[in-house]
Formats: C-alpha cells, sequence, structure tokens
C-alpha cells in the first residue's frame, strides 16, 4: 500500500521541522545573555512563567482527564475498513481517547518548548542589539522560529502518525480536540493573564506615578513581560496548533466523502491520495516555511519589518509551486477525472492560501498608522476620551466589511472548484505556511520583551533604539498575522461544520438533510449561536477588567507600604503579581470553558444536531465579525497611540495623548484577549460537537428532546 | 360578506384614536406657554424643528417618487380573487405603488402631528410645573399621547382601509414599505440629527467653557432640544408605526397559508376571519391602550414613572381580557377546529405582549442605576476613562443574553401553537399596545425640553426639580419602551422571512423549499447579512462623529467671533448650528439608506431568494445582538453619569465624573443613533426583499445569476 510513500513527506517534513527548531535552540542558547542585571530580570521573568506554566498545566492536566474519562463512554466511532461504512462497536472509546491526550500533550509540548525558547531568546536579543541590528533580529527571530517550527513539527507528525497506525480521520479527531483544550486554556487564559498586568501596570505605573514602560520599579513589569510570552507565544502558538490541526483532519474527513459532494467517481487509490493530500500539502507549505525562513535570515539585516513580510510572501509563493510539483506526484496511478480533480483541489488550497494573505493585508490597512483609519482615530484623540473611542470602534466594525468579501470570494471559488471539499482544502491551504505564520509573530514578543530588558539593564538609548526598531517591525508583521489566523479559523470551523454534517449522515443516514432556516429549531440553533460570541468576549473583558482591578491594588499596596521601591532601593514584589495574573487568569477561565464545551451540548440534546449545525453557522458568522472587530480595532487604537507618541499632534504628555492611552487600554483587551480568544472558542465548539456526535444523537435519534 | 362588520372594529378605533389625539392636542394648545422668554425659546425649537422637517420631508419626497416610480414597473402581484393563486398581470402597478405613497403619507403625517404637538407641550409643561408636578406630568403626558395615538391611528385606518378596498395583503404591504421609508429617514437622519447637537454641545459648551446643560448661551442648545423633538419623537414614532403596520401586514401573508403551515382545514369564513384577526386584535389593543392611557391620566399624581409604567402593564392586562372577548365574538360560524386554532393564535399574540414586558423588564434591570450592571459600571469610572468604556461595553454585550433567552421562549410556544403564523401573531400581539408605548416614551423629549426651557425661563430651582423629577420618570419608562422596541422589531422581522417565503413560493411553487445553511449560496447570503449590523452602525456613528465635529468648530467659531454670546449680551446664532445638523444628519443618510435597499437586492440577483432568506436571517440575528447592545450600553452610561451627578462616588466636577461623562458620550450615539436604527434597517430590508421578490424571480428564476 502507497501509505509510506506519501505520507512519509509530511512525516519527514515534521521530523526536518523539530530538529530545525532545535538547530534554533542551540543557536540562540549559545548567545551571551548580558550583563548581571539583564540576567536577573529575564531570570524573574523565566521564573514568573514557569509558575504560570506549571499551575496552567497543572489544571489543564484534570481538565483533559475529566473530558478523556468522558470519552472512553462516547459511542465508539470505527469505520469499517472494507465498506467505509461508520459502525458503532460496543466497546469503550480507547482509540479516540488515546489521540485526544497525545493531541493535548502535543501541544503542551510545542507550546512550552516554544516559549522556554522564547524567554532566553529575550535578553539574549537585547545583548544583540548592542552589537549591530542584524544580530538583535536573528536571536529573536530564531527564537520565535521555535515557537513556528515545534507547532507544525509536533502537529505533522502526530497527525501523520496517527493516520499511519488507524487510518481513520475520526479517531484522529481526537488529537484536533486535544490540541483544541489546551489552545482554550492557553489562550484564554493567557490572553487574560498578559491584559491583567499590562492593563495594571499602566493603569498605576503610567498613570498615576508616571513611570515609563517597563520601568523596573513598578511591581507589575515583570508580569507584563510574563504575559507577553505566556499569551503572545504560547497562546498564539496553541491557537494555531489547533487551527492547523482541525483544519486538516476535517478535510481529511471530507476526502472520504467526495464522490456525494462533487461528480467524480473514486478508485481506492483516489479515495486514499485524497485524504493523505491535506496533510501532504502542509508538509509542502512547511518546507515552503523553512524556504522562507532561511530568505528571512539571509535577507534580514536591512529593514527588519519589510523582511519578515516578504518571507511570507517568498513561503506563499514556494507553497504554489512545491505544491503543483507534488500534485504533478501524487497524480500519478489516479484515473484522469481523478487527477483533474486533485488539480483543482491543489488550486483550492493556492487560493486559500491567496486569501489569507489579502485578509492580513486589509488588516495591516485598517491598523497601520500611515492609512486612513489609524491616522482618523488618532485625529479623533484631539476631540477627546470619547470621540477616540468612538472612532475606533466604528472603524474596527467597518474593518469587518473587506475581510469578508475576501473570505467570501474565496469561498465561492473553491466551491466551484471542488464543493465543500474544496472549502476545507482553502483552510489548509491558508494554514500550510503556518510555521511562517506563527515565526512571525513570535518574534514580537521576544523583541518586546528584549527592548524592556534593554531599559531595565541600562544598555543606553542606543540599543533601546534599536530594540524599539525591532518591536515595531513585529507590530507590523502581527497585524498581518492576526488577519491570517481569523481568516483561517473561518474557513477551518466552516470545514469542521460540513465533516460534522457528512459525520452525521454517517452515523445514520440523512440525519441532516439541510439546515433549514425555516425549521424553528434551527432557527433558535442559528440564534443562539450568532449571541454566543458576543456573551464570550464580554466575559472575557470583564475578566481582565475584574482582575486588572486586583492588580491595581496590588501594585498601590507595595508602593504604600514600602516607599523604598519607587525610589529604586528595594525591588517590588514581582511574585505576587504574577501570581494575581496566574490565578485570576485560572478562576476567569471556568466560565468561558464551560460555556464553549455545554453551549453546543445543550443545543444538540434541546434542538437537536440540525440546529446544532446552525447553531455552529450563527457563531462562525458572528464570531468573526467580532474578531475581526475587536482585533482591528484593538491594534489601530495601539498604532494611534504609537504614532502620536511619536511626537505627532503635540506628542507625549498632551491631553491627545491622554484620549489616545484611553483607546489604547481600551483596545488591549480587544485585541489580545477577547478577539483572538473568539477563533479558539469557535474551534472547540465545532470539535465538540463532532466528537460528542455519537452522544448526542441518542436524543431523538439526533432529533433533540424538544421535536416541534 | 362580513368584511365590514369585523374589520370596522379596528377602523373605529383608528378613528377613536386620532379623535382622542385630537382631543389631546386641545388639551394642551390650550395652557399656558409661559413667559416671554420661554416662549421665545420655544419658538426657536419650533422654527429649528420646522426647517428641518421641511428639509427632510423634501428629500423624503424624492426618495419616495423615485421608488414609486421603480415600483409600478415592477411585476404586479394581483392575487385571483377565487383561486388564491399569485398571478403576475401585465400592467403597470398601480395598487401596490399607491398603498406605498399613502403609507408614506401616511407615517410622514403621524409623525409631523406628533412632533408639532410635542414642541407645543414643551413650554406648557413647564409652565405647568410652576403649578404642580400632577399639571406639568399631564401636560407633557397629553403631548406625548398624541403622538402614540396618531401611529396607531393613521395605522389601523390606513391598513383596514386599503384591505377594504383590496383584499389582498400583497398589495398593503406597499403601504408597509411607505412607512418603513418614512422611518428610514425619520429614524436614523433624526438619531444622526440629535447626537450631532448633543455631542457637539457637550464637547465645547459642557467640556470648555464649563456651561451647564442646557445653557442657552451655547449656541448647540436649541438645536440639542430640536434633536428631541426629530429623533425621539419624530424618528421613534415612524419606527413603531413601521414595525406596527409592518406586522399586522406580514401576519396577514401569512394567514391565507395557514393550512400549508399547521393541519388545519379552512372555510371561507375561517380563511377571512384569520387574515383579519391581526387588524382586528390591533384594533383590541389599541382600546386597551386608550384605557390605559385614561389609567394613567387617572394616577398620574402621585409618582409619575411607576404611573407611566403601571399604564403599560394595565394595558397588557386589558389587552389579554379584550382579545379573549373579541375572540369569543369572532369564533361564531366558524368550525370547531378553526375555532379553536383561533384561541391558540389568541394566545400567540397574548405570548408575545408577555415576551414584549419581560424584554422591557431586563433593559430595565441592565439600564437602572440601582441594579448591579449599572452600579459596576459607575465604579468603574473610578479607574478612568478606558475602564469605564471597557466596563460598559461589557456589560451591555451581556445584556444581550436574557432578551434572547425571552425571544427564544416566546417564539417556541408561540410556533407550537400556530408555527410560524402564531409567530407572527406574537409580534402582533407585542405590539398591539404600541399607543402606550410610544406614547410614554414620546413623553420623554417633552419633559426633557420643558426642563431646559425652565431652566431658560429663569422659572427657578424648585420648578427645576420638579421638572428633573418628570425627566427621569421619563428615562424609567424609555427603558422599558426600547426594549419593547427592538423585541417587536426582531419577531416582526421574523414574520416579514417567513411570508417572504410563502409569496416566494407563491409566485412560482418550490422556490424556497428550504433556506438550507449546508448550500453556498445561503451560507454566503447569511454570512452578508450578520455582517450589515455591523456596517450599518460604524457608519452611523461615524456620522455623528463627523458632523458633531463641525458643529464644533461651528460652536467655538461663534464664541470666537463674538465674545458677546458667552456674557449672556447678545442671541447666539442658533439657525446656523441647526443648518449644520440638519444638512449633516441629510448627507450621511445617503450611504445608509441606500445600503438597506441595495444590499437585498444584490443578494437576491447573485445568489437567488433563498440566499436572500439567509441574508434576512443573519441580519435579524446579528441585528438583534447590536440593537439590544447598543441600547443597553447606551442607556447603563447615561444613568451611570446621572448617578454619580446626583452626588455618588465624589460627585459632579471630579476626575470619576469625567470618565462617567466619557461613557455618556461613547454612549450617546449607540443608544440614540446606531441602536435603534437597526430596527429600522432590518424592516426595511425585508420589505425591499418581498417588495421586489417578483422582479428578484427574474434573474435564474429566483436562483441568481451565480448558480453554482
Amino acid at each position: 500500500m502507497a501509505v509510506p510513500i506519501i505520507l512519509i513527506v509530511a512525516l519527514i517534513a515534521g521530523i526536518l521541522s523539530i530538529a530545525m527548531a532545535m538547530y534554533f535552540r542551540y543557536l540562540v542558547l549559545k548567545e551571551d545573555p548580558g550583563n548581571e542585571r539583564m540576567q536577573e530580570v529575564a531570570g524573574y521573568i523565566e521564573e514568573g512563567a514557569k509558575t504560570y506554566i506549571k499551575v496552567q498545566y497543572k489544571v489543564l492536566g484534570i481538565f483533559v482527564t475529566v473530558l478523556a474519562v468522558a470519552m472512553l463512554f462516547l459511542p465508539s466511532p470505527l469505520k469499517d475498513s472494507d465498506t467505509y461504512e461508520r459502525v458503532f462497536i460496543d466497546a469503550l472509546n480507547w482509540e479516540q481517547m488515546l489521540a485526544y491526550i497525545i493531541g493535548a500533550l502535543g501541544s503542551m509540548f510545542a507550546g512550552w518548548l516554544g516559549m522556554y525558547v522564547g524567554i532566553k531568546a529575550n535578553t539574549r536579543a537585547a545583548q544583540g542589539c548592542t552589537i549591530s541590528t542584524k544580530k538583535g533580529f536573528d536571536i529573536a527571530f530564531f527564537g520565535g522560529a521555535v515557537m513556528g517550527l515545534a507547532v507544525v513539527g509536533v502537529a505533522l507528525i502526530g497527525v501523520s502518525t496517527l493516520y499511519w497506525i488507524i487510518p481513520d480521520p475520526m479517531i484522529i479527531l481526537g488529537f484536533s480536540f486535544g490540541a483544541s483544550s489546551v489552545a482554550l486554556f492557553m489562550k484564554c487564559g493567557g490572553g487574560i493573564f498578559t491584559k491583567t498586568a499590562d492593563v495594571g501596570a499602566d493603569l498605576v505605573g503610567k498613570a498615576e506615578y508616571d513611570l515609563p514602560e517597563d520601568d523596573p520599579r513598578n511591581p507589575a513589569t515583570i508580569a507584563d513581560n510574563v504575559g507577553d510570552n505566556v499569551g503572545d507565544i504560547a497562546g498564539m502558538g496553541s491557537d494555531l496548533f489547533d487551527s492547523y490541526v482541525a483544519s486538516i483532519i476535517a478535510a481529511m474527513m471530507l476526502a472520504a466523502t467526495l464522490p456525494m459532494i462533487v461528480d467524480v467517481t473514486l478508485t481506492e487509490a483516489g479515495r486514499f491520495i485524497y485524504t493523505v493530500f491535506p496533510v501532504v500539502l502542509c508538509g509542502v507549505g512547511l518546507l515552503a516555511s523553512l524556504l522562507g525562513i532561511y530568505y528571512i535570515k539571509w535577507k534580514g539585516s536591512e529593514e527588519p519589518g519589510k523582511a519578515l513580510n516578504t518571507g511570507t510572501y517568498v513561503a506563499t509563493i514556494l507553497f504554489a509551486g512545491l505544491a503543483a510539483l507534488f500534485t504533478l506526484i501524487m497524480v500519478i496511478g489516479l484515473t484522469g477525472e481523478e487527477a483533474t480533480m486533485l488539480w483543482k483541489l491543489c488550486g483550492c488550497a493556492v487560493i486559500g492560501l491567496f486569501a489569507g494573505i489579502i485578509l492580513g493585508l486589509t488588516s495591516d490597512y485598517f491598523t497601520r498608522d500611515d492609512k486612513k483609519p489609524t491616522r482618523k482615530i488618532a485625529e479623533a484623540a484631539q476631540e477627546g476620551h470619547a470621540v477616540v473611542i468612538l472612532s475606533g470602534i466604528s472603524y474596527g466594525l467597518l474593518s469587518v466589511a473587506p475581510p469578508t468579501i475576501g473570505i467570501v470570494v474565496a469561498m465561492v471559488f473553491a466551491y466551484l472548484l471542488g464543493g465543500v471539499f474544496g472549502i476545507a482544502m482553502a483552510a489548509v491551504g491558508m494554514l500550510a505556511i503556518v510555521g511562517t505564520i506563527v515565526s512571525n509573530d513570535a518574534y514580537g514578543p521576544i523583541v518586546d520583551n528584549a527592548r524592556g530588558i534593554a531599559e531595565q539593564g541600562d544598555l543606553g538609548d542606543d540599543v533601546i533604539r534599536t530594540a524599539d526598531r525591532l518591536d515595531s517591525a513585529g507590530n507590523t508583521a502581527k497585524a498581518i498575522t492576526k488577519g491570517f489566523a481569523i481568516g483561517a479559523a473561518n474557513l477551518t470551523v466552516f470545514a469542521l461544520l460540513f465533516s460534522f454534517t457528512v459525520e452525521a449522515n454517517d452515523i445514520k443516514p440523512f440525519t441532516i438533510v439541510a439546515i433549514d432556516l425555516l425549521t424553528i429549531n434551527v432557527l433558535i440553533g442559528a440564534f443562539i449561536g450568532v449571541v454566543i460570541p458576543a456573551i464570550f468576549s464580554a466575559l472575557l473583558i470583564l475578566a481582565v477588567q475584574r482582575n486588572a482591578a486586583k492588580m491595581v491594588d496590588e501594585i498601590r499596596r507595595q508602593f504604600e507600604t514600602n516607599p523604598k521601591i519607587l525610589t529604586g532601593e528595594e525591588a517590588a514584589d514581582f511574585g505576587k503579581t504574577i501570581d494575581i495574573a496566574t490565578k485570576g487568569s485560572l478562576r476567569e477561565l471556568i466560565i468561558p470553558s464551560l460555556m464553549s464545551i455545554l453551549t453546543p451540548l445543550a443545543v444538540g440534546i434541546l434542538f437537536g444536531v440540525a440546529a446544532l449545525g446552525a447553531f455552529l453557522t450563527g457563531a462562525i458568522l458572528s464570531g468573526f465579525v467580532f474578531a475581526i472587530f475587536m482585533s482591528n480595532s484593538g491594534g489601530s487604537f495601539d498604532n494611534a497611540k504609537k504614532w502620536i507618541e511619536d511626537g505627532n499632534l503635540g506628542g507625549k504628555g498632551t491631553e491627545v495623548h491622554k484620549a489616545a492611552i484611553t483607546g489604547d487600554t481600551v483596545g488591549d483587551p480587544f485585541k489580545d484577549t477577547a478577539g483572538p480568544s473568539i477563533n479558539t472558542l469557535l474551534v472547540v465548539m465545532s470539535l465538540t460537537a463532532s466528537i460528542f456526535l455519537g452522544f448526542l444523537m441518542l436524543f431523538g435519534n439526533g432529533a433533540g428532546l424538544l421535536v416541534f
């Protein structure tokens, strides 16, 4: 059988990726960690991050164990290997449960590795800045690339090995669910942690005591730096790990149903090729990413920001070429009809990736300080606090329009080429170069921290300016990667929705003939689905607010009880602020995480699986609106503030600047907590629906308890 | 035939309503308009309002004419009176077009009458406050009731007379579309006008020159008062006129299809009774409203706020009783099966009304200053501008949950009783006492203006305190009526959606078999639909912001060029500020109003009528989220600020107060421009879909140009 020959591409790419990650880790660790003070600060950050991760992983362990046990008793969905019929066997659901645990452990490992190297990289990047911009850039970039490569490597090795052992995507869905559970904790929890520290530090330190950013006297400074690592590196990595795996497996699940979707007759070989095609394309994407990373390294010296984006473009173009090359190989042995279809699917993946780039560019437009929206927001700050907020919210809402058009056009073309499988392949394509995306994204918090360490390590103004330059490059890259991440999650959850439907009909034919909005249960499902992202966002923002208030109290307490902190004679108690952020982020996670698991189950049990499909659709669509709105308005507020700080409209310290800071503070939990967490919410809800589908079928045969 | 006997109830109720409105007008006009200064101020307001209305109605006239001409050439949808088959005759669409024009003129007349009396009432209510609270309350309440009664009276007379002449709801849909066109201009335009003036006046007058609210030296004061009249009286009246008529006609259209929806065989008499049942129930509701109004008058002296709400409860209970009584009469001559069904439909209407009350109460909870959300928002103001905003936005988003549950439960019960016709009847029931709702709502701006006039007319602190008391009663009532209005619009547009589907199948059988989210065109329709309310809100908020900036410039210019304005020696140029608000509100209306007409047409033409159904569903659901979110967060910000101004958390002039003002200023366009305009957007889009359905069927036979 051809399994080893083709799948081995993905496996090799995965192993290569981990090897590269380890090599980059070595490159980073061998660098000079800087003077004693820098190492001290880096030590605090490392310790704080480890504390957070330890507590977080412990609770996560309990969560995963509980869900694993629950999964064990779900109807076991094995596929008959001869007839491809789904048969529920009367046995414990061991396979899916094990895949789940492996997925969770894999994501935890990737997150840990990436974050660990990120923390090591920040002080070294700061020290590197004393030598040259290129040196600082390289260290930070290699540090970030470890996260990117670890994510992709672990995911590809996991998926391809599991499929090798049990060639049934339904089982491997457990792997995806495991990754999702971790993402839920790491992304939402990290998002709450980072903004608790950031907002708390700003509200007291900057506003009340007039301390500069990253001032070592501020008790929340270290927590803020830790937050960058746990939220923006580990959290974002687990988020994209999650989308990446989900998109691959959703596509694999749909592959089996291709003949139902488009008019093509499948041979045995064809069926196999289609099923592994998503994995292979991701392997190809990884190769393109590695080459893109090499390109960035080579070009890195001149313009850090441009280099990062050019790396993305290079990877995109390489992906298109390599995908065509591998398709050329894979059509060997297929019938003419099958070969044509495979080419079309390859086209879908390329369309997806290009759509991702376009989404990224529109986010970039709406958040760049030299474009109209951010300029208008900055100008609105002249009219005061309220007007800047109204302006940012309005442009954030408006910014939903272009990516909607982008996604819709991509969906139409992908659908025309390959039906819903085509849309799933577009999601795969959009995520194929996720290695590059995560690398670029993780670069940001590393240079952000490096700048802080340079400040605290007294490396002088020149070095800080260099670090600032690297930091602003990170922000440019981040705008694009965020647009990418939201778009990819959107297409992925659509793919999951389609595979959910297919699976339901697989279990019992005609369970979901249609998700018809004219039937009342479906309409109600859609209604509840549309509302969920709004509630979820509100809960996360309130969580940040509640926690930040505690942080504010603690900072004030430290300054009041020990005046030597402010004079710099004694160090602040960093452990206490980290503790507040850690415990708070976990406590505030309870309701949102229960919501993401329990609402789909409740809708399925009460209104049936078709209504659950509508629930997911509603949540996907309104989640898209909220995610884009919050990310872009947040990014735009941030850049408007920075533009003013660069000396425009009066510059720092003016009333205009104060109003812009208000905007930025409102935007912070928008862009770093609520907005990006919506992706994870959507994936978790979609996977919950698929994993528990056999269970939901027990209620009114899938029609729900409230049959109308 | 029984037409006259039953329909006459509605007609008589309508005529009674207009007669009562005229009587109340007389009661208001005969009162003392106060001292010379008060009359002068009232004169300015009247003149400003007239200027606005003149310009607005002129542009509206052009808009209506263009649409009327377009309608004339639409396929003429006459129903064969024998077979009830829809036949498109090869003739000009005169009937529907005339109904359209009558609807527009009717709404314009009701708006004009209500606003005219409202303006006359404000100075008289101020003067009334010098005598007693009861006197002031009565005048303001009668003034507001004119609007409420005019709306209901004109609507009922229009619908029942038109149905008398042409017994085809499809034709009368033109009447509803006419009302909608007016609502679009009056609600969105009025909303932009009022907030342009309000925000502009606050930003310069209060913040820069420290002038109190309603200070006559502020050049935008009169414009602000005019805004209350054109936005909150005429705009809100036209909005509810619109929902009211749409709910009746949607239900009438569904009545004809009852046998398809639920298992009942209809006799000729039964079919007729079901069709006129919505109209009759609205007549009944009007009678209940009149009695409720009488009750308020009788009880009005003690506690103005409570009296208004008690009036609503009285009307609700009376409606339940009277509806049962009339059902008892109407079942005479029906078969047993038909009679049972009619009782069930009566039950749906009562469920709808009770659901409306519950929605109102949840809005009340989320915006009252003695409940947790508003208190928390006020407390958040202690942490500064950004935190108060985050808090208000979060609670606003959270407040979407309870009304969602309320609407969903009402829909489930109504559906169980009467299918989709049951849901339409729930909408009718919710709007049945709209006379009371509009009266209570229009009371608010009258007392708000009265307070301003009392201030400007130097009536002394005691009188101002009395006026303040009346004003706060208005705010309490407003919270409930807003929740009501959004809920009613939501159910109404659902009813329109169902009737749209029925109508499509009427034109060509099986055009819309299902609105299946698993088909790509439907999914794309839903996607675009969900995005629209976000874009629409953003456009309106930006409109306010742009206009307010112009207003700010003008106020500054007046203060700078003529210092005597600030000393009070010379009057400010009120005409100029009114002119800015008027022209700006019209200019900014162009894109949103084109959007509300053109997007449904574009979706229908490109993706087909089923996709258009999904587009409407998506817009209804996300529109609900945005409308509730914006109304409640805005209301809550407002009350949090007022609570602080009452001396809590330090009171006026503190940093806490300043932060609360920022919240209020952000909330202003949320609650008074974007939030409530979404209702109108949804109704206009739904009606556009229905009116142009015959036209849309020309594209791919209703499947759209892009057939997949």
